[in-house]
């Protein structure tokens, strides 16, 4: 990925709520699907206060991609790969920019207040990594304290398959599921709502051009994959989890919702932010050469943050409760382009709008712990928020809200917006 | 489900392939999708040697749910639930009986030689379960040969979920997936094309209506949700598996292919073949009540059977060999209707045209075993074949073929047509 003019410091848009500290200055420019007032899913990008309706300006977009643009989703529009996302960028970094355009675009114009968003995608299937090391070792420590990874870590970029049906866009209410779960001192497990609800903070990969079933993407390929980013809650329950999950993995602790953010912040806008893989510690072992390779700078320079709000504190006009904050790419064992070619290697096929989660991103740091069960230590050591109030888990009422920021010196910093969810009981 | 005067086995068709040994008598009636010379991807219904083009006799059918039969996959019409299934099939059932009809029907009817089969609907979800009991058993004794049940197994209805866009319909060649695998005297993994290629012998089952996010299925209306069943084959890489499976369940093990038959077998054709659920031996626990009830039989009479033909069998014009064969009912500790309750139990939501699997169906007896993994004992006693050949697990040429057939005293037996896949390096 390359830095060209679309990432000038210096370029400012007419459209002023975008150049103080927005998460959508001109520099950014994600695709999204909205709907306003007589406008039903339609295909859009984010602009300062803003959106603009893609099919609403074709002709000054010089009726590029009109079939793909005209879509309710961006899945024809993202299967056609870098090549026209960079040209849609830097036309419409052009038509912003320039005063000249002005009256051409702004009838295109819809307050981000005034819509409603969608999921970007008709995702084909979704897929949850666990590339995050430090909430592996601090999980594994909760079972095994002596031996908190397990062999196959450090070689094998752990995944399993997510539940595509109920992936919903920030604002869902979380419902609390019910399930089986048994405590520690029954005979038999229980049947009801959930204990110990938590939330993981992630970050989604959404795919572009995939690869036909039975051929592999290689690792040097596995970025022209990548469509974009956004912000994923993987909801969990912790009690139901525990209970169900071997010898099979993860299932109803899980399926019942996973958030993630409308924006889809292309990797144009992320070039600047990009740095280097985690340095793997002394005498981890290399990657095996299929997954040794891609970019030069595949880490994602993204500083992810949860915080809480109960409604206690919503009742006192309190500010939310920071509860982690860290780099996604001092957390991430693996980079996305591993991740999208070992999916890949045995010829499963992934598809355009497919979305990848990957794991919980916690650092090594005591503040930047991604989920309750860490911060709690399985529940051992309740958090207490400013009004007196304890959490191990999440209680009905609790909002959690997910956000991400990139900054390098001499950029513009980005935002992806928010995923946002209140625990309903 | 009722039998009324579709199964009368008195009833036969003009169309006289299907009055004779044939897996579509005029008592099954399955839906499909196919494609024919000039035809693409049509909503159809099998019978005797030929499928008819539903779309073409929509006078005949009293235009009746055109639109849902002019879709190129199911899904909508599956949406529709019971009622225009039953409706659909009784009026199918009547035109292809009565002589008075075929002139109207008949030049819908193309030949199953010359039409190409595809998936029935666009699968949103694909989750596989684990419901055979035997199957467990045995896997779990090469792990833990004194504990090879895990203790959630008798409460839980244990499912992860299957990745969808590798999901193909009968005939799809098998490549061999390439991944990692440590052999167990080596200190680190390899990567390469699977050594202990397998099969599994399962069946899948079509949803018909779904349910809202957040809104469970009780058990009692769990029946409602099934539109059908097919074979379903979850070919599976054993040396992958057993180095990546911990601690998030089976993944590229499993996703670069599950073959599923091309004939979806409705539950009112199934009717006449329902029996008891599995018998569970003293001791076992009563279901929680969330899964304890659902409809009198709720069992399915279906007997499954897997065959190999090696290159060399059929270069030597040799039958297949049976690998094993036996009735569903005896190895599904959990029926479908308490898979479908537990899946949606937490509020995850299933669609139309979802896809579940049961899990490997093994019987009790050494002839009734559902993957080589079973039978080769983890490969540690290979088969023989007529041509002197072994078998541990699956060679390059190998050839595996699903079949499955229903049968009840009073009724006209039907089958599920098969599900067949050839392994290629």
């Amino acid at each position: 990925m390359r830095i060209d003019d679309t990432h000038d410091p210096a370029r400012l848009s007419w459209v002023e709520s975008a150049n103080g500290h927005s998460d959508f200055p001109i520099q950014n420019l994600p695709l999204c699907i909205f709907s306003s007032e007589g406008r039903e899913r339609v295909t859009g990008v984010a602009i300062g206060d803003f959106l603009i309706d893609l099919p609403a300006i074709a002709e000054a977009l010089g009726d590029a991609w009109v079939e793909e643009l005209a879509q309710p989703v961006l899945n024809a529009f993202l299967a056609l790969g870098t090549g026209p996302r960079v040209a849609l960028r830097q036309r419409l970094s052009h038509l912003l920019s320039d005063e000249a355009f002005r009256d051409a675009v702004d009838p295109a114009l819809i307050g981000q207040s005034e819509a409603t968003m969608h999921l970007p995608t008709i995702i084909g299937d979704y897929t949850d990594f666990y590339v995050g090391i430090h909430h592996a070792t601090n999980v594994g420590r909760q079972f095994r304290p002596d031996n908190p990874l397990l062999p196959n870590y450090k070689y094998v970029p752990i995944g399993y398959h997510g539940r595509a049906s109920s992936v919903r866009v920030s604002g869902q209410p979380v419902v609390r599921p019910s399930g089986q779960r048994k405590p520690p001192e029954a005979d038999a497990p229980v049947f009801g709502p959930s204990r110990r609800l938590d939330y993981e903070l992630e970050l989604g990969v959404w795919i572009g051009p995939g690869n036909a079933l039975g051929e592999a993407i290689p690792i040097d390929q596995a970025e022209d994959a990548i469509a974009g980013y956004c912000l994923l809650n993987d909801w969990s329950a912790r009690d139901l989890q525990a209970w169900e999950y071997q010898p099979l993995g993860p299932f109803l602790a899980k399926n019942f919702l996973t958030s993630v953010s409308p924006f889809l912040v292309t990797p144009e806008a992320m070039a600047p932010f990009m740095v280097d893989a985690f340095v793997r510690p002394d005498g981890d072992p290399e990657p095996l050469p299929y997954l040794n390779g891609g970019s030069a700078r595949p880490g994602l320079g993204l500083t992810v943050s949860a915080a809480l709000t109960t409604q206690k504190m919503r009742e006192g006009g309190m500010a939310p409760r920071r509860l982690s904050e860290g780099r996604a790419s001092d957390a991430m064992y693996w980079t996305v382009e591993q991740i999208i070619a070992h999916h890949s290697c045995n010829g499963c096929n992934l598809q355009p709008g497919d979305l990848i989660g990957t794991g919980t991103l916690s650092t090594a740091s005591s503040d930047g712990l991604g989920s309750l069960l860490e911060i709690s230590k399985g529940g051992r050591e309740p958090l207490t928020l400013p009004t007196g109030e304890t959490r191990s888990f999440l209680e009905d009422g609790d909002e959690l809200v997910i956000t991400a920021r990139a900054e390098a010196e001499g950029f513009v910093s980005i935002g992806l917006g928010e995923c946002r969810g209140l625990v309903v009981g």
